[in-house]
């Protein structure tokens, strides 16, 4: 039974072979900012106290791993060479000493926001932030070091605590959620890859952040992955009109399918964005989301919120050093502007509830796979991501 | 009864032989950005549809006024000759038409931030905003005229809806609030002026906007009578530390009377403050509130609360055209940002109980008043305020 689902995907996997020693594998690995990736072999070190060691069956591209790619020496963000990946699905190869929640076997997603449990900020529900692992880490936090080598014995750096485009990566522990059982079926597994990154943080910022009510309305600024899973979130839970925009007209005719009501493409209209939004929505929306990434696209995500109760959540990573546009006497009119990451979740706690939500069909996961691809053509998924032409591409490992 | 307690105040009050016709009174008129008041005979005209004459009989003056007085042409907010002052108490002279809520000789308070009840936001109970009667208006909203003329027939400017300097003013029906009956005696009502702008928008920051909750930390940027009140707030709510920060140390004093439980200094700092603010509450507060109206405040009142759960709210008026000195990826680890117009209450359903907790002893109101002056006097009044002598100044009329 497991044989057929797992469609022979797990051949080569025999962890009492592996556990305890160094794997020599395949990644993508890049050598400096915006140079295409190397498909080679590199060295994967066995998981230390407290990491799990992942065999990586599915990944897929977020646009934060082309801007991490994309970011310069100057930006201090820049560690090369580097490993980029951190929306995946795998099995547990092994575990290091003290981890007790996962074990060899077992299907799994990381996540690159930790839920370490026992800090601070895990053990209180208003926040979703791990004081403990930080998704800024470029090497792992026991020991200072990297568990992935280059053959000629050079360390290559993680990446948001993931580091997925390989067959093996090593995780902290709290970075790595237990699916359902179910998920060992890998057409399951295959979709629910997409919770590891774009669709958590879309739904969970409509439905933990913003708390979207039914019959409410809904502006979303972006309609990639991430922007159509607020809509997704926004839809299941009863909003009666969600805006889409978007710069590039393709992105409307999956969106419709998937819940959008209505669309602005910026680039046709001669007033304000957010004025054409007020006037679709009676003064404006009672929620609106920044999913593009864009700062510029801020003041209108915030202006298109009706005042007296509008929310606007920034999704979308912004990467200038400009600050909010926006003057502290226009908080008086009683719009508010938060930032969501990781869409309000818990990983480690809340995902596998959510997990089941989708497979129920809570929130469908199936038109965010708008392509699949080999592993090795990792660079042809990453030209999709960036021409606009996919919303998620699966590479399959 | 009524004449004991009133000690003669109203002697010369008769409504029966002013209703209905101009009145000529003594106002503090101001012509011109920082100069000095003139006390002079003014023709004050009867109230208009849904306007309320009020024979004012205390007004205390709030920074709002100083930063109105000191606005030069090119910032859009002169209006000369102009009527200033917000905060008063006073009785009723008469009503316009379709005024049924209050009438003559009832005891009231004008408030800049209306209530009008009808519209979309006053009739939502998220926000306090309301959309019919601004608080930019210069004239009345009925017919765009002043109901102030000086001797010589040249208009006066209202201001903040209320332009209580003068003792007759008239303002919408949407911003006058009935007193509880007790307010016959004078000195309840002297208490009650404060309810006006200052303890009410202190008071409710903590209340209605942070909901501070019991042992909370808390830290205050601005020990006025407004950032007081918000200690005064937060004691009541049970915070088990509230600390202040001026860089007036003569504040000090008084602020720890009023339930401040720790002072810094900016000045006195070599470290930055939030950081100061951090240590001293164990990783940052829960909540802070930026009460000076100095925008350089904004970002250490940011930083000064706890991630994941830190709340800053935006209590000053600000107004440099500088935008929030927040990066957007900043509110990704949880600390939030949100404005306060006066204290969240809507004024006209929610003041007349909080007076009952006011003078039930929930707020104390005592300490507030630091000064009394005969009307006249209003020049010293503002010099007190500017030079950081005075909480408030009751101005008798
Ligand atoms: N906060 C988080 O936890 C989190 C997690 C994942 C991704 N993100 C961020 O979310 C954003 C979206 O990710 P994605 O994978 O969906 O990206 P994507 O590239 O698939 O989608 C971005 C969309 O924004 C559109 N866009 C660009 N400029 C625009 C503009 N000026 N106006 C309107 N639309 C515009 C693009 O055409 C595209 O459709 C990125 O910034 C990503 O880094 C944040
Ligand atoms: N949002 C509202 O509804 C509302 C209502 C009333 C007043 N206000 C505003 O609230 C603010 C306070 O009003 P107030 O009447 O209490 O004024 P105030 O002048 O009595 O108090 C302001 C205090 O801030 C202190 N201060 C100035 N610069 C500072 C700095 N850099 N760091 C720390 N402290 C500093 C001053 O020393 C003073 O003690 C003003 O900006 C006022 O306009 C807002
Ligand atoms: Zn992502
Ligand atoms: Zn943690
Ligand atoms: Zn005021
Ligand atoms: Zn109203």
């Amino acid at each position: 039974m497991a044989e057929k689902k797992n469609n022979n995907i797990l051949r080569n996997f025999n962890p009492s072979e592996t556990r305890g020693k160094i794997i020599t594998c395949k990644a993508a690995v890049v050598y400096g900012p915006e140079e295409a990736f190397k498909i080679e072999e590199v060295e994967v070190h066995p998981p230390q106290k407290m990491e799990v060691r992942i065999k990586i069956l599915f990944t897929s591209i977020c646009h934060s791993d082309v801007d991490a790619w994309k970011a310069q020496p100057e930006s201090r963000r820049a560690f090369y060479p580097r490993i980029f990946g951190h929306e995946a699905s795998g099995i547990v190869e092994s575990v290091g000493e003290g981890v007790n929640d996962v074990r060899e076997g077992d299907y799994v997603v990381p996540i690159f926001q930790a839920e370490c449990g026992e800090c601070k900020l895990c053990t209180c529900e208003k926040t979703n932030t791990c004081e403990s692992v930080s998704y800024t880490n470029t090497v792992m936090l026991s020991d200072g070091k990297s568990r992935f080598y280059t053959t000629d014995a050079k360390p290559i750096f993680h990446f948001l605590n993931t580091s997925t485009f390989s067959e093996y990566t090593v995780v902290h522990s709290a970075c790595v959620v237990k699916l359902p059982s179910v998920a060992d079926d890998t057409r399951i597994l295959k979709r629910l890859t997409l919770l590891s990154c774009g669709v958590t943080t879309g739904v969970g910022a409509a439905w933990n952040v913003a708390n979207v009510h039914s019959g409410s309305t809904v502006a979303i600024f972006g309609l990639g992955s991430v922007g159509l899973a607020v809509a997704e979130g926004a839809r299941a839970r009863g909003a009666s009109k969600i805006i889409g925009i978007d710069i590039n007209p393709h992105k409307f005719i999956k969106a419709q399918a998937m819940g959008v009501t209505e669309f602005i493409n910026p680039k046709d209209e001669e007033k304000p964005v957010y004025e054409k939004i007020r006037e679709m929505s009676e003064g404006g929306v009672h929620y609106s989301f920044e999913c593009s990434g864009n700062s510029d696209v801020l003041r209108d995500a915030f202006l298109s919120s009706h005042e007296g109760w509008g929310l606007t959540v920034i999704v979308g990573i912004h990467l200038t050093p400009k600050t909010l546009p926006i003057h502290p006497m226009e908080l008086f009119y009683g719009r508010r502007i938060v930032g969501s990451m990781f869409g309000g979740f818990k990983g480690k706690s809340q995902l596998p509830h959510f997990a089941q939500q989708c497979l129920q069909g809570v929130v469908k996961l199936d038109d965010f796979i708008t392509h699949e691809l080999p592993f090795h053509d990792i660079n042809e998924a990453f030209q999709l991501l960036i021409a606009g032409k996919s919303l998620r591409c699966i590479l399959h490992l």
